[in-house]
């Protein structure tokens, strides 16, 4: 191994940084020199993890929870989870499906290294999160990208699987409420592609991980739809966990075992004093702050969408849920990437591109985080007035 | 997919459970019915996480340090981690080679993501950790085994590495001190090794998660013999920080860019809580906590391994270190998986059996762990002799 150019394996080359990464670390240099920055680009909540779990955290410090748990987690804490699906969905959902998880990456990580063998294909919106393509590629498969447009809400459809299944696919990964787009599936069409895909003897995976965070429809999931789905959640987005790094899966009854083997080799077990911190995030009084928090994503919501599409923003689908606007910026003339880089440098606004949801349109769009408050969106949205009369 | 039978990913036949965890479940059943039962089978400290690094982590709940922090870790972790090696080993290494991960488990996936093509070879011992091989298989590389027997201390050596290096080896993965041998490997021979593999263009993969827990030798890393080495480390071990999810990579800086990316979709970052009580863990008053509990280590392996010679088990090779000694049962007369199951059904010792670590010699070895106090040991002792007494 020599000094300077490092030999990595193939998968490295395939797999992108995070393009706003960069203009994160441009936004704290300006802070640096003492500007401004409104920042619109994160994909984190403001909001502080709720009080009584920092405080089951806490307690569970002092009272020594700090050793391996079992690969699937906490028993009560499975048990906890399910709880809440019985309670908040009216779904039975065994405590013996529900694996805990190093965070969502951790969740969809094990489930395509159990689904994923090489050269095969998992199907998944363009634009989407970007890790899902990543962790495909990790196990030598093919993310197969399909182009998602405003007619079907930027989601995957029944058609859309129709028309890009192969015979190499093995499974098909939607996320509803979806990044960057916020779109819900509806239940009928999610109904429609499981049955299409178990028609297929493939899998079909649902990221819920903004479960919780919808503003217009009811809260639902693809577990109410079939025992037969993979659902990946995380207490990072709606329960205001992110740094503690905790997800779950529930998975078909079959898959749990090989689940399990992956699991105890990949992370022996998800952080301990965060799996006894969760077991406080489903009491009413944290739901009841959680609720109020969702309200106001919502004002958010319905003050910036209005806001940026009177600045000429084309956001022809109402989002739905999480906390994300995907802006289209063409009428601006302005490539997003530039785009992006200029409203930082000049009038402190930082946002997204589109190139870190995938390919497809990406030139020509921005996405909004709506993860601050309303004051600072009044005034990002001041900011973007003012360039926008300049230009 | 089918309701029954589930359709995996062909490297998950590959990936085994750790046997050990059906014999702890068994274990926790004979406990249930009122039987007492000494664990000699648990790879964890007994000791508690010393209360400074427990009440910094309450500290920094309470101070609201729960968000994400950036993929390569706490800024101020990484130059604590820089600052230890160079108080505990005289070493300058830059905190920009640092890259904290969830626990050395997330390390090695790492590292050997960012190494391993498909059917490329990784090198390491027979026995060993049991994980490392399941990583490379992971990545769809080959894990070669090299058997080592107790002339080499059961470890690779620089001679081995020329006898099974071979066109598509891209590393050699070590441990000091091992798993499950508790040996340390010279420093000579690391470095004869280092440069042999330097020569063939590979890397060196050296996994310290037991530095610190050595009882007849000094303290060492691989560090001091080159910058090109990727160094393992973990806060489980010697720190006593298991369920807490902290390790860390020392990696040559040509690599740095490419593991973080990798972190930045694996993982986003490790647990948050985590990072911040490790700030602690470097304190004069915590290392003079873990200097104790080294001798308390010191003081049960000098008890328990001329007890076990004593009682007829064959440990040709006195470790060095770590928690464990892999103990040659063939005199018995019975295969190390039966002897195992009778040792806990007939006299309650858990203990683990030789396949956990291997294929090499995994029929006639068995682990103890000395992971319980001394009074816990002189029990199991006693029970030993009762039962090869009967037999």
């Amino acid at each position: 191994m020599s000094g300077g150019s490092p030999r990595t394996a193939r998968r490295i080359d395939d797999i992108s940084s995070f393009r706003v990464m960069d203009l994160l670390a441009r936004a704290r240099e300006l802070e640096a020199e003492g500007r401004r920055i409104v920042h619109l680009e994160i994909g984190e909540p403001d909001f502080d993890t709720p009080a009584p779990v920092v405080e089951a955290g806490r307690a569970a410090l002092l009272a020594g929870a700090t050793r391996y748990t079992p690969a699937l987690g906490l028993p009560e804490l499975r048990r906890a989870i399910a709880n809440f699906y019985a309670v908040r969905h009216g779904l039975e959902i065994s405590p013996d499906r529900i694996i805990v998880t190093p965070g969502a990456s951790g969740a969809l990580q094990l489930v395509l290294g159990v689904l994923v063998n090489p050269d095969t294909e998992v199907l998944m919106t363009d634009p989407g999160y970007p890790c899902n393509r990543h962790f495909v590629r990790l196990f030598e498969g093919r993310a197969r990208q399909v182009a998602v447009h405003r007619d079907t809400r930027y989601q995957l459809t029944a058609d859309l699987l129709r028309a890009h299944w192969s015979k190499r696919t093995v499974a098909a990964l939607v996320a509803s409420p979806a990044n960057p787009t916020g779109t819900v599936i509806a239940p009928e069409m999610l109904a429609e592609m499981a049955a299409y895909v178990a028609d297929r003897d493939g899998a079909l995976i649902v990221d819920e991980i903004y479960q919780g965070l919808v503003y217009d429809c009811p809260d639902s999931t693809a577990l109410s739809i079939s025992d037969q789905v993979f659902v990946v959640n995380s207490f990072s987005k709606y329960f205001g966990m992110t740094g503690w790094r905790l997800g779950w899966i529930v998975a078909p009854q079959a898959y749990v075992r090989p689940l399990e083997k992956l699991a105890q080799n990949l992370f022996l077990c998800a952080p301990t004093p965060s799996q006894h911190a969760a077991l406080a995030a489903f009491r009413p009084e944290v739901l009841a702050i959680l609720e109020t928090r969702r309200a106001e994503f919502r004002a958010r919501r319905d003050y910036l969408l209005p806001a940026l599409r009177e600045l000429g923003f084309d956001i022809p689908v109402t989002p739905d849920g999480a906390f994300y606007l995907y802006a289209n910026c063409e009428r601006f003339g302005l490539d997003a990437q530039e785009l992006s880089t200029r409203l930082l440098e000049e009038v402190g606004v930082a946002v997204t591109p589109g190139v870190d949801f995938g390919e497809f349109g990406a030139a020509h769009h921005i996405r909004f985080a709506y993860t601050t408050g309303l004051d600072d969106l009044r005034e990002a949205v001041g900011r973007l007035r003012d360039f926008f009369a300049r230009a």
